[in-house]
């Protein structure tokens, strides 16, 4: 039997934007300050979860490293990674510590430096999710992979241009009211289906775009929650699967199982029922892979969430809005923050402080996020504090 | 209260060697295929200890990729990274799931491939576990800090030249008998203060050398663990701490301070006096970690660490044989894996598996692995298992 419930007490996020002026250590204190803000005891332990620093930022040790320049030097530290589930997955680890009662708190923080690169090192970075051995070898970006299952899904499943564009639009106008997001503008379909090439059929608009960012949130078990007048959020379940490596390996390339294996796990865990969900965060690094997420945790049937999202099925005022503060395309997707963002924002969200972005009651909320193409996929599920 | 005992039920490693027909992936396999050998179960959750993939393979997502290969992809699978110790940190979060009842196993491999690169690469490598904005931006390699650190612990402590050989004379006179080791060679102390200089006072043979390699270990709580005709060591404690990042920011810099707490914590979890320990891992990347560790965990008082090792306390047949398979000077030091070695070695010992190292009736053993100059460490104490 688990030890503790475990609670969201507080959070943190910098803007996901060009910080040219602050490192990648600047980033993780920020939003690091942001989540201790007002408490006064240390937590137990801190958990960072980053990709790529080591290109990104000439910069590993970077558990060590935010633990004293948070003043918090002695307590145990290190770094998650799972390519750009490396958020989700530090996150689970730290949820997990908490929840069976190895130690009482964590700081879990979600950091990446993807601007000091060149566009081409930022392609060999995102590339590292991928075989070096194989994939990378033979030249293949992640974007042209995402761009051959794009290829299939729309001729395999009848997916049109039109339907495809219809997620990037939701977030877009999710994220025009997000303080965060790194593009506050709306745009519509046209936009998309007109901006640039960059793996046909994926246009620039399709792609979530290249930022810095970072994004952290103390966990605390039921002791150290008690006696709070904070609004928390309860996290209910959590689980990370992985699927066959590379889309080449796997029988059926449309079926994310990693994403399905986590989403089961973690509802199971949270005993919530999908249909209760209140507000969902989709790991849309791709418009396709927003839509064969929503198919595979089973909103949407197979090739219908394209359709569906084109249908307002996700939309705000729908029943289950998608990406509520504008989703990796649009708030944006700092990758090793990533899963650390989702998980901030469906805190804002049962907690009411959600703004504008505000789902009403918010109930139930739950994060999806993925490294590779499917490969790993962390999904967690979080309720409002009782 | 904890779920469960933990156990090391098995052990694999390869050679740590100039690999140059091995991939980071093959090698991670082969340890791993050693580890899980003989078992019909699946393990719950794949942890890889690594460093420097990134740069040293152009490959992350390790986690995921190493459950494909192993034909385990859906289980959970993450990276954990804390320099030079993130294999010991690696195994430190595999122990706490374990024991604390989230997971009932996990598959723990600890792997780095640094032959690869060139020599100036591993150096900045390396220096990636120093703060990228002030101790790289300086030029300051690792091996240049640990020398500053060095001249000081000499001069201030008065330490000669030849007690500082002492313990990579161990290691070296240790490595003639372990099948894995890198360098199985002995050597006298004036191969040491003769070999090229480094970093001034530190000489080739006052630093762990640059190799391939991967050990993996199993980990299994009580119910996984019943029924087994095979030897297994209990792990009885663990803690990971953190001292302040790099040593100029420390009050003082001969005070071990992350070890110290780290094996204080991990004996006080075990029940252990330090004086019941049959034998020690100690991470001796250079000569003078070596002896400052030493005096951290209290073996050795205040500038007595490497005059101890001269005077014998730590040979082969003393009351506290140290590195008995040549530590990481001899059996080397691939650094994401070094941790994971160090227990795959304590497991050897305890389960009288150790060869011509064995340490007759050894009863409890210990490991402390450092990422930095002791800016993370982690430490865990073993048993023989009932």
């Amino acid at each position: 039997m688990p030890r503790s419930k475990v609670y969201v007490k507080s959070v943190g996020m910098t803007t996901v934007a060009d910080h040219w002026n602050d490192s990648i250590l600047d980033l993780a204190v920020e939003a690091s300050r942001g989540a201790l803000k007002g408490h006064s005891k240390k937590p137990d332990q801190i958990i960072v979860g980053n990709m790529f620093s080591a290109v990104g930022a000439r910069q590993e040790h970077l558990g060590a490293l935010v633990a004293t320049a948070l003043g918090l030097a002695g307590i145990p530290a290190f770094k998650v990674e799972a390519a750009c589930s490396s958020g989700g997955s530090a996150f689970n680890v730290g949820f997990n510590l908490v929840k069976w009662g190895a130690i009482d708190s964590a700081l879990v923080v979600g950091v990446e430096k993807m601007r000091d690169l060149e566009p081409e090192e930022v392609s060999q970075a995102l590339a590292m999710a991928e075989s070096a051995e194989y994939t990378q070898f033979v030249g293949a970006t992640f974007a042209a992979l995402n761009g051959l299952l794009a290829r299939y899904y729309m001729e395999q499943l009848g997916v049109t241009r039109d339907e495809l564009s219809a997620i990037p639009v939701i977030d877009h106008a999710n994220a025009v009211a997000a303080p965060h997001a790194q593009f506050r503008k709306a745009i519509t379909p046209e936009v998309v289906s007109r901006s640039s090439m960059i793996a046909d059929p994926l246009r620039l608009f399709d792609c979530a775009p290249v930022g810095d960012g970072a994004a952290a949130v103390l966990l605390v078990n039921d002791s150290a929650a008690s006696g709070t007048k904070r609004k928390m959020a309860e996290v209910l379940g959590g689980k990370i699967s992985t699927n066959d490596f590379s889309i080449y390996e796997r029988e059926d390339m449309l079926d994310f199982k990693a994403t399905r294996l986590a989403f089961k796990g973690a509802l199971q865990e949270a005993g919530v029922a999908p249909g209760k969900l209140s507000t969902l965060e989709v790991h849309d690094a791709f418009s396709v892979v927003g839509a064969l997420s929503l198919e595979a945790m089973g909103y949407s049937k197979r090739g219908q969430g394209a359709k569906d999202a084109k249908a307002g099925r996700y939309s705000r005022g729908s029943d289950l809005p998608i990406n509520t503060f504008g989703g990796l395309k649009a708030r944006g997707h700092p990758v090793g923050a990533t899963g650390v963002y989702q998980i901030a924002e469906a805190y804002l969200q049962l907690t009411d402080q959600a703004g504008k972005n505000q789902v009403e009651g918010a109930k139930y909320a739950a994060t999806q996020n993925i490294g590779g193409v499917d490969t790993t996929s962390a999904v967690h599920v979080f309720g409002r504090a009782a």
